[in-house]
């Protein structure tokens, strides 16, 4: 294992007893040593294996390898067991300095050993040895193989060797290791929970949307279910804002070359953009962000104080250009949809401004059921444009805004961008991952870039401050982080398909229709399985579906006396025969109440 | 005047007399007539002009020229004043056939007539005099200048010779005649009124989109004011087509080129589409319409027969190259939002299917104020892809709809594209002018090429039918026709600020605050006009604005018990003084009935 020692970080010494240690470097020294036991076994196993690196994780180890064949899941159960085998043997892990000489003959059959000696030459080596395998390493180890807390073999994944394309590939095999056996277990189950609500698996199980090489990657197709969700999210978003006073405006996807150069984008963005095309001799390209649009709509007319603050949103397209393979679902992609808007005010409005935003965005992902957040807020770097007491006012808005909110915060220092300083907030899901969401973001720059100005009360033309906002991130984003928030179990108000008839016999079917249409008439979105399946394939099927409400149609309700059904709810819950109108009634209320 | 006579078209000559004439060839002989003339009096005022072709037009005629320096408005009156002069003297025409030698030797210094006498070579050709001037002419003209019927000088504009933009650009002058005064005026006043409701004129003077040279050509700007219209017509057209079974999908603007392919896109359409972009190596083009994306949603699930018909819609937004020159406000634009969708059916649904889709977009188009339609059905060219029993069925469901929707159409027999036959329906605005908006469009191509499937009822795999249809057209055609048609006046459920408060006085303006916010929460759309200004003043502009509702607040209506309000509708009618909560719900009803 190398993690080579560099002259300014010493690490800690294999030396130090482990028992002075503090738990989080006991656990980093555990699953070093893991890696080390990890790498000798696969060494023996295949004995033409090279070695690369294997650094400890947040959850365990890893270990890189370039290997003559596939690792099998069968391999990763034999690595497995042959790694309990030998810590089970209390081996004695040895750190000593090495020089660069015998280091380089020790590997001389271990190339990326030998390139990591290059690399460090003129530095103190080292090696670790235990059970007669020794690893180029800096140390930082436990006393012995017992002493390695549990764990287990997770997965092998590619990865190219120091993460370069034009490298080799390597074949790296994950491990868990925690300080117990139920840390270790309650990690396991929560992976399992999250690969459970993958929105890419749910995405395809629950038909909400798709993704094509034959079009493009990073290109979304939302089908019909995924449609509907984002139209009840992209409604809601519309009237929220109208209501706050926000201007929707659309503006094209394109834009002439002339506009990206006086935006600055093809002077420090280009490389996240699109390609070009030409059309009549010019270049047009892709907006990779909607500002420079808003920006004519301001500059379309000459502006008045009265008419400040004046907010621009839109749900506006945005192309950005993404390496192939690190495009990732819904969350990282070529193709999406900020909702965006800019406002464009007064130094006297700018702080009520910012702190309506953080409201407004703190009050809209509640709507979306996430209840912790984390701040962060970064300030001005040392190259900046703008006055610094312009930045004062930004940051003294960005805090007051922070403070109303009731949000605790970390401050980034200097951690601004050099056009302007920043809010961004996360949301905590149902399993506790973090998800940047909202941006508030201040720039100094495209206003004087574009000159943008308003004639104030004194009748002399001034610049108004322009912020940048987008609350939810993008359509696609947040869609994945709700899909995985929710386990794709959408509140009603948000599930493509919100009840679900389903007829016992195929005599009910009518009958069921007619309940469908009454609750279709009221404004919800209800269907009717007309298959001739047994009525508990229905239910088990709309439970995978994760229908809010099952509906269930036989003799007892087709006869009752007003139109009734049995109401089954997503959970299980059963709620008995309900007249449909008191049905109706209740689930109105319940999306009206965006519960 | 040069409309030289070929072979095949003898034309009229002038040696007939004119009472034996239908009125309709009068009028082009007198229209004919009135250019000769105004060819004698420019060549009389410039001598060095150069004259090219001057025929009669539908409204008129015109004359174009080549001239030393260009006309000026002052020209126009004296060319207006000098013509009528002229034509009180009562000249003759005669008309005479010419010796092609004759006729270059004659017009040795009209090099455009000369072109001209290149081209009809061979055939006869003929000149006609009057008050000494005579013109290159095939004949055609009254028998002297006082049958000419009233006229008037309209304007000048720029037009190359033969339309081709490398050849001299000529000044062209426009003249309107008509067989009577009456005519004539009834002809300039609804000049006047559509020069009124141009949507160039109101879309700047309404602040409603703007487009930029900047960005680029036909790229649109939806300013705030245009947005909300936009966004309720889009709401409108959502819910609708959500109600008539519709699924609504999003789907991305560009794909790779294979896609293209595929559809044929590249074979047929590549002229019409932007330039690519290069994308690793790929090329990536915009889409110029939704079909394959849709196709894509459609074979992304094997399909059966119970999921059928299958409606996707999308408001999606395409891109089509246009020529610079040819791009008018926002009926020819390059980028433009379809309302469109696709219906995949089995052939025993597809009469059901398009009856529905024509009953659907008369009652949508009737919605937005339209009542008078003309309808156009083509049909099957002698080169066509798919059965002609296909075909059959298609026409036969096209003709089965537009009888159950009552209209009467125009047959284009073989005017169907070789994938499809189809209707269009165009719209007769205000002015009874026709706009064509709605096409639903069989396509036997594109299935083909996607191989579409669905599996029976028999268990066996079938081809669906593929309708393409588009009901508003797009969101910028739409929004241009719809302007022109209210003048900009929208009904209130599409009017940008649906009642403005007009306090009387300054020490008004909270009371009429008060009254804005009450009806903003039941969901109207309501400002305060706070500038100090006299109440004429904002009642003036609150009419330029097209504001359906001014609400006066005065002295006596803050006083009264409770919430009042003058009321004065934007035709000028004054409702008297309402309490706020009557007025609030003849508000509701008016939006809800959208009249």
């Amino acid at each position: 294992m190398t993690e080579a020692r560099t002259a300014e970080d010493s690490g800690v010494g294999s030396e130090e007893s482990s028992d002075q240690l503090d738990p989080e470097e006991f656990l980093r020294r555990m699953r070093h040593s893991a890696a080390h036991v990890l790498a000798q076994v696969v060494l023996e196993m295949l004995p033409d294996a090279k070695l690369a690196i294997g650094p400890p994780i947040d959850t365990g180890f890893y270990y890189d390898f370039l290997l003559p064949r596939s690792l099998t899941p069968e391999d990763l159960e034999t690595i497995e067991r042959r790694m309990r085998e030998e810590m089970a043997k209390k081996h004695t892990f040895v750190w000593e300095p090495i020089p660069e000489a015998e280091a380089r003959q020790r590997y001389a059959d271990q190339p990326f050993k030998l390139e990591l000696i290059d690399e460090f030459a003129g530095s103190t080596l080292g090696i670790c040895s235990h059970a007669g395998f020794t690893d180029l390493c800096r140390g930082g180890h436990v006393e012995h193989t017992q002493q390695i807390g549990p764990f287990k073999i997770m997965n092998v994944a590619g990865a190219y060797w120091r993460g370069d394309e034009s490298r080799p590939q390597l074949q790296r095999v994950y491990g868990a290791l925690f300080p117990t056996e139920t840390e270790l277990e309650t990690y396991l189950q929560r992976l399992e929970e999250a690969e459970k609500r993958d929105h890419r698996r749910l995405g395809r199980d629950l038909d909400l949307f798709s993704l094509h090489e034959e079009a493009g990657p990073g290109l979304v197709f939302w089908h019909p279910r995924g449609g509907r969700v984002r139209l009840e999210i992209e409604d809601y978003w519309r009237r929220a804002h109208l209501e706050g006073g926000y201007e929707l405006v659309y503006t094209p996807h394109f834009g002439k070359s002339g506009l990206w150069e006086t935006s600055g984008h093809l002077d420090f963005y280009k490389e996240s953009m699109y390609a070009p095309m030409e059309v009549d001799g010019e270049d047009f390209y892709a907006k990779p962000m909607n500002c420079p649009f808003h920006i004519m709509i301001y500059r379309n007319a000459r502006r008045s104080y009265r008419e400040l603050p004046l907010r621009l949103a839109e749900l506006g397209t945005v192309y950005r250009y993404e390496r192939s393979g690190t495009m990732h679902g819904l969350l990282r992609v070529r193709g999406f949809t900020q909702d965006d808007a800019h406002i464009f005010c007064t130094p006297e409005q700018v702080e009520s401004e910012i702190v309506e935003v953080v409201r407004f965005s703190v009050e809209m992902l509640r709507t979306f059921g996430f209840d912790a957040f984390t701040a962060f807020l970064s300030t001005r770097p040392e190259k900046a444009v703008g006055e610094p007491a312009t930045w004062e006012v930004a940051e003294a808005a960005l805090r007051r805004a922070l403070a109303e909110a009731a949000l605790a915060y970390e401050v980034d220092e200097g951690g601004g961008a050099f056009y302007g300083p920043k809010i961004d907030l996360k949301v905590v899901d149902a399993l506790g991952r973090e998800w940047q969401l909202t941006t508030v973001q201040f720039d100094f720059n495209m206003g004087t870039r574009f000159g943008l100005r308003y004639v104030g009360e004194d009748g002399a033309e001034h610049s108004p401050y322009l912020v940048h906002r987008a609350l939810l991130g993008s359509m696609e984003r947040f869609f994945a982080v709700l899909i995985e928030h929710y386990g794709g179990a959408f509140p009603l108000w948000l599930a493509p398909v919100q009840a679900r008839l389903i007829p016992i016999a195929d005599r009910h079917v009518e009958h069921a229709r007619r309940i469908a249409v009454s609750l279709q008439t009221a404004g919800l979105r209800a269907d009717v399985d007309t298959r001739s399946e047994r009525m508990n394939a229905k239910i088990r099927d709309a439970q995978l579906e994760k229908v809010p409400y099952m509906l269930v149609v036989g003799d007892r309700e087709a006869a009752a006396a007003t139109l009734a059904v049995a109401v089954r709810r997503r959970d299980g819950e059963n709620l008995g025969v309900l007249p449909v109108a008191d049905l109706q009634s209740r689930l109105l209320e319940e999306v009206r109440r965006r519960t």
